[in-house]
């Protein structure tokens, strides 16, 4: 029956899966409705509308019934025509991840890169535009969570579309946690899951796609069609006269439909000032604890995500294992360049309130110190933690 | 905040999405936990056995993250190398779709087709392999749910067997109602959903993979890889050890693993065996009341699904409102073929009870009545429903 | 870990505890708030005040943590002063018992009965009143379960007005079903509670309380203070700068908040018809399956519970569990002077929908049927049944 | 549709009502059964077995249905018989006001009294005992709550014993979260809740009752019968056979029992050593912090309760609310003769896991520091919790 002779962690406080709101959970367990009851038809058509109000956007967004993961994949096989030239703009392991699916389609791929820790330029994607005006698709990952770090998705947007380019943005772990909406950074295809800063589980992928887009992927006869991996089969899916291309995943419908209240009635602009103010502590919290933080500058730290250099000699797995066996706590390790290197503590969704970063900086200041790393200041760590969190009220 | 104005239906007796079990949705509105976390690794290590002991398999099966069509095109993809020849076996509208998937992937596709509401013949199958001695693999709709009708698998798989070829199974709407167990009727891709006879919500896929299947697939340098569509990158990813290929649907695994604790604690013949009498009932009211069924012969009619014939005349998507308007009832239409022509009652997870029969029998003689239908005789159709209930006991 | 070998029934259509709604499920599942935090003081007045608006009555109505008969004997306990003369009501089990509890504190108890399958008469009331003089309080049980019949109560109470005397009315398993509302009835003290009508599991009793209560029950020494049977304890507890008397009972205040937006939403008027018309088409059912009521006429039965009388030689155990056994179906017994003279079905909350009346026919009198009643016709019984529902739409 | 215009908080660390378990959320969203029901009545009589589980005791508990108050209240009125001398230890704010329900029923109440942040003397008792040996029945409010200090209740109750008394113990607040056991420490009547360290909503009360307590209840006319108050009708009612003196609350035992699970699966002992651990590191951080504790001696404060005393000229609600509005985090505030001079820190089920004390410490080391107190020290308060977290493993 227990399936789980290991306790549960007491706080989650990862980039994802995240822990979701308890309105989320309860959504959930709403009773499951049959996809074609007019019910549910209604429902999906609301809940669809629900993710346009959130994206601020002036079309129908689409819902992808896998996580993020399938909507990259479907964005690139969809997008990116046999021949197509595709500028993949990297600056960590999720960007540089994407490049592997558009080389499956396209003709060319080229890659403007930053160090893992740093972000892209957008200077230097105009020129690169200007170099290769036979460039079709620009991909940026705008929070390559595996680094913690954010590029100037605004700015590359701008450069993009002054080119007359198309841009993919992956959005999954920023969207909902910071001001990154899709028409206003010119997306094309934009790409987000409720599972990162709206606080429900994964299995669910959410898409913005400009008209552009939308003729582009229409025009290509290789999109993917009939297929798990398409778009356009889903263009008009939403509307409660259309059918399904094949059967939604209604319960995950029900949880983010949950989410989205909570998300519109909270208000963007405050939900992603809790979500700032959180990671603002965080790092305050871990350099005060005498910790380094991955990113080169904390201009560049997600507001979503705070990623914690590794002392030199520490065992990340050793790490996260301390912390939880002695204080609950989850966190995230690094993935692939950056596994070894960092920890990610996340802020996202329910956790994303500024008095976790005083869990969050305990724990990990406290595991270290566990693992013998010298000059661990756990009282200094959480008492610059709270001067943020106060800050907002002084 | 309330997204239904329409209001919920009281009985859903569809084909899928179906009513879930009450503890599949507290299963569902579990805390998400991080899918890195031990106590979740742990878990889905063992939810995975479950589904191994549900499947009476010897080898660990493979949970996909998305409903069961992306299994059946991933199992297309997956297995079919170029070249390859296929036997497609066609009872229905779901058999003749998977011909599409396999046309995708296959040098060529044959097909041995049955009217939609009868079944294969066991035998026509080994006279076809003999005539077609390059055929390298056979796909079979079980349950063709869009007819309602079931083909006999055992017998199909033996032939298949004997030939030495493959074969791909659609259990989709069967598995866990009726039986059918992948390594008994010889199944080397064998694919099913917790959305029907478990009583989940839709979202995951469940697969058993015969040995033969990992060689070949594994051999297949085209079956997808860092795809969602990737059947052989999930071959390890149920061990703790193991990393997921990408984000599993953490609260679908939790509704999965109430689903299977009640299905392994009630005992898998005695579900079967209340389906069996739901269907039973079904059909024998229906036939009572005066209506007939879709199927050609009982014997084949499903004991998961009862097509219902509809008289001439009769417009299928104005029965389905009338039938929810006056009862709360929602049943199923028929599919590409058979829209129009038949309505479907489900008896799956949940709804698979005998009592479930007089409301179905009612809801759908009554529907009739209401739409001026003549000859319909409910108190006949409940009764003779009600015999079959009790004849259990007598 | 399972404590529960025995299967859950299928269907509870009971009189109390009822099927819960779904929705109040969820309330249920809330996280708990300290009872003094802000959020849930005004959460708490605001769930008072949308049971005024269930009410429509003109004050704040009081809610006890306890199930109804807390409400009852904290009613007699409060209002029923040393030497008070108190007519007592009776037509029925429930009636006969608030006469123990009126007796422990009065000066003298006057009963005026009717036979318990009858109602009483406005007209015996008002002439009693006009015998006794001296009487200071009338006690009236408006429905009394047991029975399944319903007592003219705004005609009594009128009587009683009219006398100027007070009433305390039990309408505990009535409220929420049918048209009986405090005020309209001129009740003093009325009490009901979330669990029958309303759809919650039980736990809380709401009552209105008239201002000519509230002055006798403030002027009365005797009355509990410090007690849970205290009354004048709570009256303002329900404003957020109040004091709780004691902890209020938390997550039933969060299942009642569900079911009482279901009730308003829907509107009292339409839930009451469908109470209404689930039992017309129970009776209708019951009597063309061969069977009798309970009740002497068809006007005095209860829209929210139909009492079945037994055939002679019924062992009613035996018959419940025949009925739970073969169909999954749970149904109510009579209690006291009714018990094994009848079996009641509830049509209750979420039961009280007009497609219960078939399984409930169908599973009574196959139940009897199968203990060898003789000349019971299910499918006629059936038929019927689904008439009364129809007829609603011709 | 939204009760709530004030947003819930982030942590509820009070003294009850407390945060409640996952599981028992989960538990309360139980489909609601008859009471009647055969699988009701099973899964009383196992949460009644399971209740005696976890008091370790040789016969049967009760459960009443109302909030400990009501155990409490029924204790007094039940045991306590007209002319009775009734001795009332008195340590803090609950202990008095026992004294006061004592003194509705006894002859004469005696009163040995402790200053209110100090605890009881056995031998004391036993002297008193002595003195008066006409004294029938002991009272002893074991966690004084509202003090956050506990009395020994084993050296009392073998004092108790030995003069041949009756004891009544209030372990409301503190069994499941330390080391007491009703038969060990020889209680007549232990009451407590599952609404503190068990993890549960308020609305049950767990009652063990010795035979010499029943034999006197039993004997005593005037204890109540056919009353909410009573406890001897529920004597046998946990029994399968047996019936309900009236409806019991079947959505709370249904969170019992998940919260009785968890308790058992985890046991007792580690659910103490939790707790204990929680609330010496919430002491250590207090004191580090710069504050004082309520509680004269640290051997008296509460594991399952932390009172801090509040600096002079502080408004114990402004704290309160600072603190909420800040941290989201919600305290308890004293009661009576104790409030506006502490506020206390609950360390009770879920929230008895040592991490929490960081938090606690932090928002109440900051909401004073915002208030203006000097010389507070949050790094140092939560180092030094800290310090005390990480002790159990070095």
């Amino acid at each position: 029956m227990t399936s789980q002779p290991i306790p549960d962690p007491i706080f989650t406080l990862t980039t994802g899966p995240v822990d979701a709101y308890p309105a989320v959970l309860r959504g959930l367990s709403r009773p499951v409705l049959y996809d074609y009851d007019p019910a549910f038809l209604a429902h999906y058509e609301a809940v669809n509308e629900k993710v346009r109000l959130a994206f601020r956007s002036s079309s129908q967004p689409v819902i992808l019934h896998g996580e993020p993961v399938l909507a990259l994949e479907a964005a690139a096989a969809s997008l990116i025509a046999k021949g197509d030239v595709v500028l993949n703009l990297v600056s960590g392991v999720y960007g540089k991840g994407f490049g592997y699916w558009a080389a499956r389609y396209a003709g060319e791929v080229l890659e403007l890169e930053a160090p893992y820790n740093e972000a892209l330029d957008a200077q230097a994607v105009a020129d690169e535009l200007r170099k290769r005006p036979d460039i079709a698709i620009v991909a940026l990952c705008h929070h390559d969570t595996p680094s913690g770090t954010v590029n100037p998705a605004a700015e590359i947007g701008a450069a993009v579309r002054a080119a007359g380019k198309l841009l993919i943005v992956d959005a999954v772990s920023s969207f909902g946690g910071m001001d990154v909406l899709p028409e206003a950074i010119n997306a094309d295809i934009f790409v987000t899951g409720p599972n990162k800063c709206l606080g429900c589980p994964p299995g669910l992928s959410l898409l913005h796609v400009s008209e552009a887009a939308w003729d582009k992927m229409e025009a290509n006869a290789d999109a993917p069609r009939a297929s798990m991996l398409s778009i356009v089969d889903w263009r008009r899916a939403h509307e409660a006269s259309q059918p399904f291309p094949f059967t939604p995943s209604v319960s995950e419908i029900n949880g983010l439909d949950a989410a989205l209240d909570l998300y519109l009635a909270e208000g963007d602009e405050a939900v992603w000032a809790r979500h700032a103010r959180t990671a603002e502590a965080c790092r305050a919290g871990i350099l005060a604890a005498g910790l380094s933080l991955w990113s080169a500058r904390q201009e560049i730290a997600s507001p979503t995500c705070t990623a914690v250099r590794l002392p030199h000699g520490i065992n990340e797995a050793a790490l996260r294992t301390i912390i939880r066996d002695r204080y609950g706590v989850v966190v995230s390790s690094g993935r692939a360049e950056t596994l070894g290197k960092l920890i990610r503590i996340g802020h996202m969704g329910p956790t994303a309130r500024p008095i976790y970063s005083l869990v969050s900086v305990a724990a990990v200041a406290g595991g270290l110190q566990a693992l013998g790393v010298k000059g661990i200041d756990v009282g200094a760590g959480v008492a610059a933690a709270m001067e943020v969190v106060d800050r907002a009220y002084n």
